[in-house]
């Protein structure tokens, strides 16, 4: 109804980025959330090369399209993470560069930096991702954790970010973290933790993506009542419990659509997710930000799913009443 | 009613074993489970002293107590574990030694060779424990895993542990893996690929707890009955979920016994296993062995808890129907 | 489907009558339940001036719409109530007066029995409403009831009440009592007391709004099949419960649409009522009156979600089936 | 999306084939499942009349309908029931005969015979229909059964239904028996019992319809995975639980309809099968017959019913998806 | 507490009498309903012997032993029943004679009467039974039920156990059925046309067992307050729903006890019958007759169950309040 | 375990008070919670005759007994309300006077001073009750309520209470509001306006009786956690939801007891209160005070209930941990 509705080109890097904006502007979309990958956005280009951010906007607008937020997962994972050879499938060569932990981590800050500052050449204000984890891998304590090395992990997470918002925060462009596993906030809990960390500095908040909330049987809507000034931006994504006791919840090392997880991602309003009430609680709120589809279902064609979850979207995001009612029936 | 019922030491190894055996005796156990750390039972000990074994038999038939198995499971988890240091604080010295990763495995290999030899020569032939994992940490499949390095976690699992078992087998003690987040088999998925890597071999089975199941959703009922064959040990324990949406399923990186976590070990019958259904499935795979209470609460007084625990298994515990009915009917 | 779809007006008071008609003509509204206040239909002037009621009717026309039935909750609401100031705001000032309580609940009374002359002149049989109640504030039993004073206020309820159904048995209207917190019946029990307390007469029937029913974990199904002669007319709207052992369905004494009461009503069909299973048991009273959608949702715009809700009434309202299926198989 | 949506015949046998084939194709349906009862396609006279084929092509063709398959439900029922008064409603008249059970029962093989021929003649590869059962009838096991008996029933279904299975092998025609209760298979214990008992041979298969698994607590998606190499045939119904205490789940011997009745067939997407994750098996299992509609709900208007089932299954019946997002990711 | 606790001897009859009587004495029962098979009590000889019934009587006494009700179920089960080989195992070889159905179904009934006879003469004035019943077999209405031939069942019951009740009542004896799946009655609907059939007579009421509830989601408690006046005798006995998604409720044609049936008889309190309530129901209808516990649980060691569930009855039978708590309140 | 475990007498005000004690005794309670009425504790003869608080304790010792509490429930209850017909059978007739509300509030205030007098006289520092509530009745916001006014109740309970308190804070003992509907606070927020109001001053704090939580679906537990500081006394109750619907949550102001009721109150352990949750929250804030059972069970006798309650209070009322479990293991 009310706010923007942008798709998330993060999981549509195969193609094109031509071809994707031409489909996304046909199908309806107000937008597009770029990723920093394949060739839908790439940093150093476009602070390398004068004419790359105006030539992005220009072949979007050709498509109908706006730009409100860029997506810098990958690089973001790698700030904080122990680096093992899974990064280097996700990362740009020249951050990977030897693979040697410590240059990975440090490269892969300075890209956020830069990232913070090709948004702004860009006109976008928003830079959403991960952050990585230090600690994620104790995620269950056995051995016994050590919890003082929990807490230790808040705070090289702090230190590692602190100066990346320093640039975000010159730049005038905000983080917002997805909260997420694998990530240093991926709860209630861990989500106070981190921006307390962080001194709760305004250039540092959250894309909140409830997916990330079903499978934990955390309640999205409530997320976003006690996080509501940090609430920077929204994804609309949606996963499915299938626990029969025999599916784990742990998700037995099972990739993403085989039958006997416990739980996957499905096309929104396909599962758990109680859009209707995330749609009240950011109407209180009044977050007034893009509502960006990111898209994954591997039981459901892409195409067909991405129509059919902006279609969702469109009948779902209604807006607050302007009227109180007791006025009316007090005459 | 027909098993024999003990208590598992090993969250009790900070009592003097003489202490333990006592209040044991006089709490009406019928045996321990004795853990290979304390002076509950020393290994090395048991193979280098003539009389050590004899000694410790004695002491528990003084308190009316017998011993059908050991419980190893702190060595065992550093055969597979990529190390750090909180394996340090589990560890016998000398099996950390200098804490490098291959000889801190490759000790503790070996340790579990000699309490296959150990349990020999102490007359038990049933030795419970860890395996470790070297994929555990690739819970969450982000940075995307490589499922061809999950199987190979599989296959260097079964290169670690097959010597062991070669050991096992020919001192006549069978291993029970512990079905255990961060362990290389957590639920039946992982059970079944953990299984089938090391040959389906008679030598490694299954001490089967139940506490584990319940965060996961899992129904170790079900469970005991699709690995009859492999059921060789029974953990009594619980646990309990407080999932209201703010609590997340994955603990939130918070210790046992935190108020916010999503869920909790408790003394048995206080939580979500459905042991009745569970004493069923036993029956019904002619499971004969010891329920060995893993007493583990936060919320509730040790001693009082032993008690209340022995005596909720004495109560639950009962033989299945040896008439057909239809018989008594049909005349 | 079948039945045709009103709006009701009482909430839309604050609007003057020609716009809300023009609004929800174009909408495809099939008619206005119409309430008695604000200038949607006032009975003082329908009486009184010959023409009021056709101008009234031409303007419906106008707009492709018919009526009914008229509202009369706020007068209604006076005849049983103990009266207190909030009372005054609801009340026209003629009925109002003094404010002395014997006098108001007079004139209320009075006020109805107009109310049902001026129904007959519109050319309209069916008025809904309250009745207000002597004994809703005794709802909790501490100090405890008398509970012969219970007795009571269903004997006066039918004192006060029955010359006003006189009239309306004269001028050939019916009268359907909203079920509803703060009435004489608002369940299953204080609905049959309040018929057998009035004779079960035919003049006093029901206006049945489910909304009323879902937090009280009522079925509102079974309702129309239990009091299937006399349900007169259907309200459609709903409301959802949000319990989170935190919430009262009490609601808290917190206002509609305060994020902390335990239920609020929302649109139809975003909420606890069972819609598909309260048309078939509509259909299978034979209900042939309108659905008249009575809208009220603090978090939803207003005019989106009349549009949304007259959508849901459409595709939820079928018929039943006119063929015996088994006839069509047996050959 | 993917799959051709049809109409079965056999609920609509009361219409002349011409004017049901002209509402079908009018209301969009992609084929007929035509019933072998009333005039929508005679067995007898396809193979009789060397025209009748053609000339039933040819008309639904004229209406854009094509057809996959034929349901022959009533005759095969006759096959291994008990044959009984209400056999002779639902059989042809030379097939019924003189109402001798063993010559009904042999000459309703022979017919399911000559459907094979007919079905090939047609130029369709999948009859669907009943088995009936010698064992039903024990459902509860009191007098106590003799189970050897109900092994019995298993091995003379396979008798009876082998020479018929041997007439489709001979034609390149496949047999789907519907699931259900009062045939030999009707829930997953029985139809592994039932394929086993024949032999597990290709000719029989299964006509999988929902509808009959929701009143038994079962989930037909786990069956479609377990049976994904039988699955020849699906049929869309759906049936809903009204559970309350006082309503049984077993029928109270009311006839379909009736409100004390504990469950109830409803219009597709009325009830309580889950189909989209019943398309998401199908999609997995790679099933990519026709959809067909079997429409049945004594609460909804048949015409206003078929047309509703059809627009839910267009958009509940969406394709798996090509892409491997992990690959869209990794860069 | 306040009432009796017997043990049905149904399921025990292959000990001999005295054996058992000894047990039940010892476990502290008040009493035994005994089972017209076996030894148990046997109504030929009751008439026939004179001294028979005052043995049996010592027998009891000797033992601390009442009895407050026969159960005849077996042969009443023959009276309506289509009669089928199952039935010889189940009926006195002089009841059942050459086989011959219409023979079989007269003894059967004269063999009632007897009980009637015989119970008066032993001075215990309750029969319990069964019934059987000439349409059970058709539970699903497929081939399509003619609805007129239920009636007629109805009537034939009524036929059948008219003559069987005069009996009773001459002697002074009430039967009880016992409300069962393949009895004339097996829920509230059927129960309600059941005793509608035979005339609400005061010498046909009801056996109420539990446990035959739960398996078709019926409410005990609500039965016994709708039937208030025809609960005659109590037994206590449970089932327990296994519903997966896999398990059927309609048992699948697998014998009591078999892993994958939907449901089992279970030990009392061990299954899904809410007995507190159940008992609270009773309190409030004033039974004051024995808890009669038929014991059947395929899992569980039948001595070790008799006495659990003798203790289960003992502390969930609590008397209802004789104070009015307003009372002490007001003062 | 730990908590001593008392009765509150206020429901056996009919019986002579040395009988009730010499029950209590013999029953192994720990002591008393007197009621102010009847003859359990006269607060007027306490203060006037110099041996009465001696001779009560002398009473209590003589069968075992001690007192750490009173219950001024009654007298407290006309402090706020508006008072009525009702208030004169709760009150003494002093209190009520000439039941003008003006000076029956003013009385029942002094009479509330005297309490606390009495109390430190008596040696008790503990005083539980209500405190009547002038918004109650307005618990339904229709009419609209002016929540102005709602304002307003809670700053004229802080202006009639204050006075109240200071007297209590004179003499060291301090009062606990039994959170109630009828009262100024029955759940979270009105408990949070309430403590405001009155300033969260130490003098003012809770007798957290949960019974009075399960009708309106909260969490006594959280409820603990939140008001941790002001849990000065602790009901142990329970109570039953039998929703159907059919019956309301309102009650359908029929009296406790009547079987239509929605919920009721009912002996602890048998109800919807989850008294380990409570009992471990109980634990964790630390509250050392005793755990009063009020006992109130329609449909149980109440003696016997008394001591099923004891009984289940002994067995579920256990001590926290004592040790680290990670400790013990970690050697």
């Amino acid at each position: 109804m009310s706010r923007p509705v942008t798709l998330f080109t993060g999981q549509w890097a195969d193609l094109p980025f031509e071809e994707l904006a031409a489909k996304a502007g046909e199908w309806g979309f107000d937008g597009l959330e770029l990723a920093c990958w394949g060739d839908h956005f790439e940093v150093d280009r476009a602070l390398a090369e004068p004419d790359y951010c105006d030539a992005k906007r220009a072949l979007l607008e050709r498509h109908g399209l706006q730009c409100w937020a860029l997506g810098a997962h990958l690089v973001g994972q790698a700030v904080c993470d122990p680096i093992d050879a899974r990064h280097e499938a996700i990362l740009p060569p020249d951050v990977w560069g030897d693979g040697d932990p410590g240059g990975v981590r440090r490269r892969a800050a300075e890209r956020m930096q830069d990232t913070a500052r090709a948004a702004a050449r860009f006109g976008v204000t928003q830079v959403n991702g991960f952050t990585g984890s230090g600690i994620w891998a104790q995620l269950y304590s056995f051995p016994p954790n050590d919890f003082a090395q929990i807490e230790r992990g808040y705070e090289e997470f702090a230190e590692q970010w602190s100066p990346i918002v320093d640039v975000f925060d010159a730049e005038g462009v905000r983080f917002g973290l997805e909260v997420h596993p694998t990530e240093i906030a991926y709860d209630f809990v861990t989500t106070r933790a981190t921006l307390d960390a962080i001194g709760r500095r305004a250039g540092f908040g959250i894309n909140l993506d409830p997916s990330h909330f079903a499978p934990q049987f955390l309640d999205p809507a409530a997320f976003a009542l006690e996080f509501a000034d940090r609430i920077y931006h929204v994804h609309v994504k949606d996963s499915k419990r299938r626990l029969d006791g025999r599916r784990s919840i742990l998700a037995s090392h099972l990739n993403f659509g085989e039958e006997e997880r416990g739980w996957d991602f499905v096309s929104p309003g396909h599962g758990d997710v109680d859009f209707e009430h995330f749609v009240r609680a950011l109407n209180r709120i009044g977050y007034q930000g893009p509502l960006s589809i990111e898209w994954e279902d591997s039981g459901m064609d892409r195409e067909y799913g991405a129509q059919d979850a902006l279609a969702f979207v469109r009948r779902t995001d209604f807006a607050p009443s302007a009227v109180a009612f007791d006025a009316a029936m007090q005459r």
